[in-house]
Parts: C-alpha cells; structure tokens; sequence
C-alpha cells in the first residue's frame, strides 16, 4: 500500500468565511455547509492526492456512473464542541469500519484510514468556527463516495471521488414520531446491500414514506421482505422496543444497518442493569404488549436524532397510542449518551476521539 | 396540466460537431457521447423550460441528494437507421411509461409525454449525423432523471433534473455469456424496487457480479430473495429458457423489470405458434432439464444486447454446459426483432415509431 499522512492534504483555504452569513438559530438540518470541503479521487487504481478545498459545486459529466447506477455510499457522523471549545467526535472508528464495509458491497475500493482521519482531523480545525457548543448543537459531518467514471454500462466504475462535506447542525427535535409498520413495502432483502450505507437504500424509501405521511405518520419501521412479521428498523434508525423494563431490538444482518447509536445504546443500558435482549421482534408480541398495556416505549436510535420516541403506531389498519412515561428509557439513554459526547460525563469506553 | 409543446424547447446548438473525432468502428459501449443532450429542471412543483444543448459537464452541488441517497431513475432505448436513412424507434411508449412508473416508486415527478416525445425528435433530428445504418449499429438512448435539490436528510427531494444523453453503439457481441445462478445474494426484495429502473438496483449487483466474475463468469442470474429457488432475471436483461420446444420465462412482479424485449420476443414467439409459458421458473427444473438433455438454450432478452445466448450456467459449484443449437431461437427471434427495428421486414404490431 502507498504511504500516505496528512501532510499530502493539499489545503486550498477559501478566500473569506460565509459563517456571518448563517442564523445558527434557524438551521435546516443537512442545508448549509461550511467553508471547505474534502475531495479524494480514485484514478488508475489509487486514491490520488486529497485536497481540502472552499466548499462549492462539482463539475461532472451527466454520464458518471453514479447517476445511472447509484454506485454511491456515505456516512453521517458529528462533531461536538464542549464549553471550554474542545471537539470530539463520537467512536469515529465505527465510521471508517462502516464505510469500507459498504464501499466493499458496492464493490467500490476501500479508502485509507490515514486519509479519512487525517481529512477530518483538517477540516474540523479549519472550520472549527461552525462548531457551537451547547447541548444539541453539533457539526454533521456527511463522508461519501461516488462513481465518477464516465460510462452508461452497468458495470463497477473504475474512477470515484471519495468527499467530506459538513453541516452545522441544532439539536434535532422532530417532535414525537408517528410511526406505521410495514406490511407491503419493504427496505431491503435477504442477501442484498440493507446493512450498507448505500445510497439507493434511501431513494427506495421515499415513497412508501410519502404514504405514511399522507395518513399522517412521520416514518416507516421496515419489517422483513419475507413475511413482514419482524420489526427491523427506520429509514435513518435502530429501533428499540421497551416492554415491561426490558428493551428489545433487533439483531443485526444483512438487511439491517449496524448504527453506532444502537451499540452505544445497549452497551449503556446493559451497564446500567437494564435487561437487553437482541433478538428478531415479532410485530405481534409488540401489539399484543401494546394492548395489554406492557409496551412502554419505542424509540428509534441513530446520529442525526439520537433518540427518537415513539409516540404512536400504526399496524393494519390501528393506530396504538403509547403511554407517556415519567421515567423513560429513550430520555435517560439520550442524556447518557449527550453527556460523553459533550464531555459532560467520564468516558469508561473510550468512546471521545479529541480533535487538538 | 400546464400546456406544452416541442416548440418550447430553448435549442443552443454546438458551435461544432465532435463527430470526425469518433472512430465508429471502435466505439466502447457507452463511452462517446453526441454532440447535443437535453435538460429539464423541476423547480417549485413544475418541469421548467426544456433546454437542448451541447454535451457536457453538469455543475452540481455536492450535496445533491442523488449523490446521497440514490433518488434516480433512467430508460435504455435505441434509435435505427435503415438504408433509406429513415430513422426509428423501438416502442418508445413502453419507455416513457416506464420511466414515469420508475419515477413513481422513487418519488420522483412524472415527466410529461410531450417533453419526452419532443426531446427525443429534436435531438435524432440535431444528432442524426450520429446515427450509422447497418445492421447492429444504433444510437444508443439515455434518459435518466437525477434529485438535484441540496440537502443531506434522509428525504424526497423538491428540485429533480430530467437529461437525456446520446451514444452511438456498435453490434453488441459480448461472446456467449456464461452465468452463475445466484444463491446467496439478491436483487431486490418483495415489496421493494426491483422493478424499476432505480438507480440503486444496478450499483447492488456489481460486488456479487465481481464474484461471479472472478470464477470465470460474466453474469449473474438473480433467483428470488426469499428461498434462492426461482429464476428471476439478469443484471440487465430478461432471461428464457428453452426446454424441449417451448420457451419458459418468469412472470414480471414488484422485483423484476418489465423488459420491451421480453414482451416483444413473447409476442413474436407466441405469434410463429411457440408455446411460450409464463410462470415461475424452479431452478431445479432447469438444472434437470440440463442433466436429461432437455434444455435446449437459455438466452437474454434487452436493449443492449437485443438477444444474449447462454453457453454455460453454474449452480451449487457445478458447471452445466449448453449444446449448440442448429436452429436456435435466440437467433431466429433476434433476427425477427432486428429486422422489424431497422426497418427490413413488415411492422404488423406497430412497434416502429419514425423519426420525420
Ligand atoms: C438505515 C439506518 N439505520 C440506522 C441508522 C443509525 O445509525 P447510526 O447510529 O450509526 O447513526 C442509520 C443512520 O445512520 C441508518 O441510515
Ligand atoms: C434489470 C433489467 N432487466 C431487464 C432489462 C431489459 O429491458 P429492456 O428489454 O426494456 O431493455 C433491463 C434493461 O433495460 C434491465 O435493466
């Protein structure tokens, strides 16, 4: 392998910031970027000299293949700056695993950890303005790949443009979630590319998500292609089940994302004593819990909300209302894990990665 | 509706033809593009003006949600020249409902007909120069529609661009193609995209196509998520099967592409007294059809590749060899379609659509 380090950043700075142009009171989650952006080719079999250059538009021809073929994977992670203006990301190694995980399903080559540290690292001094501190606020920080080569044949591109773009982010309160269980549609197969973070994952969502909205939900939980009786997750979430005081989730697979917020999660609960069971989760159990009154709470789990309750789903047709509770998981574990990423907490797990 | 008509269209036309530059008898399937290529923004609920202008590189954010979650759909089509110099399409309508059928599962605005229609006309009228008569030559067709709205969350997108690009293609011989039945991966899921032409679905099979690959293979063909035990399609193309005299095929459901060459070779079998099935297709059949001799040919039906004879396919590690055939029907229906395509025999189905 070629011996790369972050010196061979060639740093193109922009010329003026455009942070005084930005209500960081009124942000729009993943709309405004900041002033520089990291670009990485993949050429004649390496990834070329990266660059950090003033975020602004790409030039690529209409006939790359990430247009056609959605040759294309990502990652979404945070930055958080604590009150004496120290950043940390949060287990930025789950990240780099994640993406070569997905690269490797898309058959795109994998990207070296030098360069992805040593990017983040750059570019989170460079624009370490646009972290706020304060609970809730972060920077989003959006890696990803795409095909660049040229070639309307469906077939593994042989150039790709490896980027970091980043997003200031408040904290992101959606309101309780809606949710409507899945019964026709479906995320992912058996034997597919459901636990990578893989572009047209997404796109296939947006419709049956349309409908739900119409109905008046907020989100799908996707159940399995198969037979639609196992919960697996949400469109950007792990999905937690609370019955009684014990918390369900689903395994992970091949068809199921393997969030970072999910495994942070049931470590925190088991330490805490909490019974977790990771096991698959029938849709039946958990109506059967909900009219019985032992469903206590469901929330979904992942970067961008952190944890996000459930306050109602739909199944077949009936809408089951959850009860509010005074002492509930999702806000306990939402709070326990805001305070090791703000480094209001120890870090027992190691789990803080300081940018200096 | 808002009234539209090819009139509309804004037309720059390229201060010179890149045509001389082009070797057509070496062209690489999909990598040469026309001097001219059409765009159309939607933009606040509405397709904005269409602009046909010369080929090249998009401006684009990296932010873009095309690039981020796959929201994208495209068509395959060709244009014919007989000898006249007459120009045809191939039953374009099945194209345009197509693409608005894919476009629906994505979330994606419908395009209106005229603008598609009128693209289309104006663009192999500026391009004609581009397309060669002779058998096996075309221009190859590219619609595709792309979310280019800004915004890294997880949703629809309010701003979509159609384009279409054009690419001269030779008589596409890629040799008789040997598959690998697929076992483990898949292609799409119950109740998932697989019948549209979304982008994600081609990006997913290019790491289980490698494998294939690496073992010797060119193809894979896809079996059904659920159980591996039927046979669905390729990566870009329906498949048949001959056994003894009739020719079997799957039937189109939610994972499976409606092919226009599929349905056309279904017509023109049926039509010259072929007892053609259409049904689920065991893989065990087939593999017994191999061992007594039975199975006379497989063959795959697309734009691309018009008709694709199989020579060998391989299932659980063994190899099954094909035998020649003297009077094979992925010839004599390939020679059926090219010559109603280029004009050469009578049209009964009104599938040519000429190009004035
Ligand atoms: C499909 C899916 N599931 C779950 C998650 C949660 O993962 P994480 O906690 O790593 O953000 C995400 C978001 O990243 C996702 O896209
Ligand atoms: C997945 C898939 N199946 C089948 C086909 C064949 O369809 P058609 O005959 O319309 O080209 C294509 C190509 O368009 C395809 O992408």
């Amino acid at each position: 392998m070629q011996s790369i380090s972050v010196s061979d950043i060639i740093v193109k700075k922009a010329a003026e910031s455009r942070i005084d142009q930005v209500d960081f009171d009124k942000l729009v989650f993943g709309t405004v970027f900041t002033d520089h952006m990291f670009e990485c080719d993949y050429i004649n079999g390496h990834w070329q000299q990266p660059t950090i250059r003033p975020y602004g538009p790409l030039t690529i021809s209409p006939a790359a293949k990430v247009f056609h073929y959605g040759q294309a994977v990502f990652e979404g992670m945070k930055a958080y700056k604590d009150d004496q203006g120290k950043v940390f990301l949060f287990r930025p190694d789950e990240n780099f695993n994640r993406i070569n995980k997905s690269s490797e399903r898309l058959a795109i080559p994998e990207f070296p950890r030098e360069y992805f540290f040593g990017a983040l690292e750059e570019l989170l001094r460079m624009d370490n303005d646009w972290i706020k501190p304060g609970l809730g606020n972060s920077l989003y920080i959006r890696p990803f790949v795409i095909a660049s080569e040229i070639g309307v044949s469906a077939s593994a591109a042989n150039q790709y443009k490896f980027m970091i773009i980043l997003s200031p982010a408040q904290a992101y309160y959606s309101g309780d979630v809606s949710v409507v269980i899945a019964e026709k549609y479906s995320r992912a197969a058996d034997g597919g590319v459901g636990y990578a973070k893989a572009a047209g994952n997404y796109g296939a969502q947006f419709y049956p998500t349309r409908l739900a909205q119409e109905q008046g939900f907020q989100q799908v939980i996707w159940t399995d292609a198969n037979s639609h009786q196992f919960l697996e997750e949400a469109g950007t979430m792990n999905v937690f089940f609370r019955v009684g005081d014990k918390l369900l989730t689903a395994p992970t697979n091949d068809r199921i994302l393997d969030g970072v917020t999910r495994k942070s999660l049931i470590t925190l609960a088991k330490d805490a004593g909490i019974d977790v069971e990771v096991r698959r989760v029938e849709v039946s159990e958990i109506v059967e819990a909900a009219q019985q009154g032992t469903l206590k709470e469901i929330f979904g789990a992942g970067t961008a909300a952190v944890v996000s309750p459930v306050k109602a789903f739909s199944y077949r047709g009936t809408k089951y209302d959850l009860p509010a509770q005074e002492s509930s998981y999702a806000i306990r574990f939402k709070k326990a894990l805001n305070d090791i990423q703000y480094n209001c907490a120890p870090d027992p797990y190691n789990w803080r990665y300081p940018i200096n």
